[in-house]
């Protein structure tokens, strides 16, 4: 899976696709982010998106080109929380059943943003071999279709529009820096980025506890690393193949954000911007905020993947 | 002090002066917020305002028509946070000495933040009289010139460019809903809307712990209830007779919200709008999520004052 695989129409053509479904997304800009960087920084802030992140982007778009008959079976999504929700409000949109399999350990307000939207929830052991059978089983029983969080061109192309608004907004930029997971969202920036121009770079952001993107991207291969236990709970998922690939191909490095960038950076947007961005969101700042010799005085995109996490008052 | 003292084109005059030094702050839709409360809901965000709440307006106008003397001379303010960042920027956007008496339990954010813009900090008891003994000291040595909170037709009108501002944007408003300390936002407002439209309902939220304005209001005389210990700490102010004849003249009504309810209504701005608004500035939500029955179905702006409150993780 490469590049050619999904063209600039595809994108272009996804994005009118869901635009009805989900926000255009404003850019936040802040003066004092701008100072302490040395650079004019540009927040896309999808904690602002519907269902609270990026993800109803791709699941908009994989839902919408189903065939009548699968959305009478239904689809089905295993997720840490945010794909979970994106799939339920997605299905529900188009009038499909929705089953999530979601680990125990999910933070509450993502499991019953989930069930608000109507979707049936089967619980499971947090890693990725109980999701994977218990997902099968249900799939097995309903002939739900899964809806996979990123090692689909659907999905892929769906969170592409992320990019692409960001870049219509703000056409010139120099790098954009992008939370990096199983690398959907990633791919997706890769591909808008470059279909815009070839001078964007961009970088995937990731936990240094949870860092097997920054090993497959630094080796070449693939790594099969398990993720540790970072605060960044939605970024604990790992590469595949396509998404790799494409990674591999476009981007321009990965960086990795120890935890307490990610807290800080976290405390950034809720102390100067006023935004509440999870730490899986967060985590494109931390490295702006922190290892920033490289972006002097550049124009630089930041994506702020979503805002789900738990009232803490 | 009524209606008469302050005009139309003292309200216009003045968003003329200060427009230029302060942020156009957006208006928020949530259909969320929508469908629970049977109403079309405008948040007007004044947590993304300048040094973090509305306060930046009255205290910009107020020093804005200070004489060279008088700024050479430097300004003085007594504050528990958003007043004295607000002031401290001010003066230093004009050129002036600041010097700011805090009370030595004000949030850590709101101290370092007031620091941040070049003010002389003096803790003082955390009471209306060690601040005004301290203050008064600070004149007596500097010659310094008192930004008032509230009782100045200078901050009042300042204050006025929220709702003028808000009803720019949504001309057709029913209601506002606005919080209340020492009236200074609260008179403003209801100037504002006065002066666009009388069909407008002013009401004034303020917390149950801390309801001098719903006594004053309610028995006509200005009352001496002392503040007790809400978590809105931006709201343990009390009316004076400046701003309580605009209110008792112009405002529909007071209405008090719970500790419970403000909390309820910081967590909806959290978990459903992604927004960080501080206690205070939430109090204005609380009445509209939790006693609803005589907004139904009504066109309703909230001011949400502000967003300066400690990082809580």
């Amino acid at each position: 899976m490469t590049r050619a695989t999904i063209t600039h129409d595809d994108l272009r053509e996804t994005r009118r696709r869901i635009e009805a479904y989900i926000h255009h997304t404003p850019v936040l800009t802040s003066r004092s982010l701008n100072e302490r960087v040395g650079a004019e920084v540009y927040v896309k802030c999808e904690s602002f998106q519907r269902a609270g992140s990026f993800k109803i982007r791709g699941a908009t778009n994989f839902i919408s080109r189903l065939s009548p008959e699968e959305i009478k079976r239904g689809v089905v999504a295993h997720s840490s929380g945010n794909h979970a929700q994106a799939v339920a409000l997605a299905a529900r949109t188009f009038g499909a059943r929705c089953y999530i399999v979601m680990p125990k350990d999910a933070p509450a307000i993502k499991r019953q943003a989930t069930e608000g939207y109507g979707a049936e929830i089967t619980l499971c052991e947090p890693n990725l071999e109980s999701r994977e059978t218990v997902t099968q089983k249900i799939i097995d029983r309903t002939g739900a279709v899964l809806v996979h969080p990123y090692d689909h061109d659907w999905t892929i192309m769906g969170q592409s529009t992320v990019a692409q608004e960001l870049l219509e907004d703000v056409p010139d930029l120099d790098a954009i820096l992008v939370p990096v997971s199983g690398g959907g969202l990633l791919a997706g920036t890769c591909l808008a980025a470059a279909y815009h121009s070839a001078d964007i770079q961009v970088y995937g952001c990731e936990p240094a506890l949870a860092d097997d993107a920054y090993e497959s991207f630094r080796t070449g291969k693939l790594s099969s690393k398990k993720p540790g236990p970072t605060m960044a709970d939605g970024l604990r998922a790992v590469l595949c193949e396509r998404t790799f690939a494409i990674i591999q191909e476009y981007a321009a490095g990965i960086v990795r954000a120890t935890e307490d960038e990610i807290r800080d950076a976290m405390r950034f947007y809720w102390e100067r911007m006023k935004v509440v961005v999870e730490p899986s969101g967060a985590t494109s700042l931390a490295p702006l905020l922190f290892q920033r010799d490289e972006i002097k005085g550049k124009r630089v995109g930041i994506i702020a993947s979503g805002g789900n996490v738990d009232f803490p008052l």
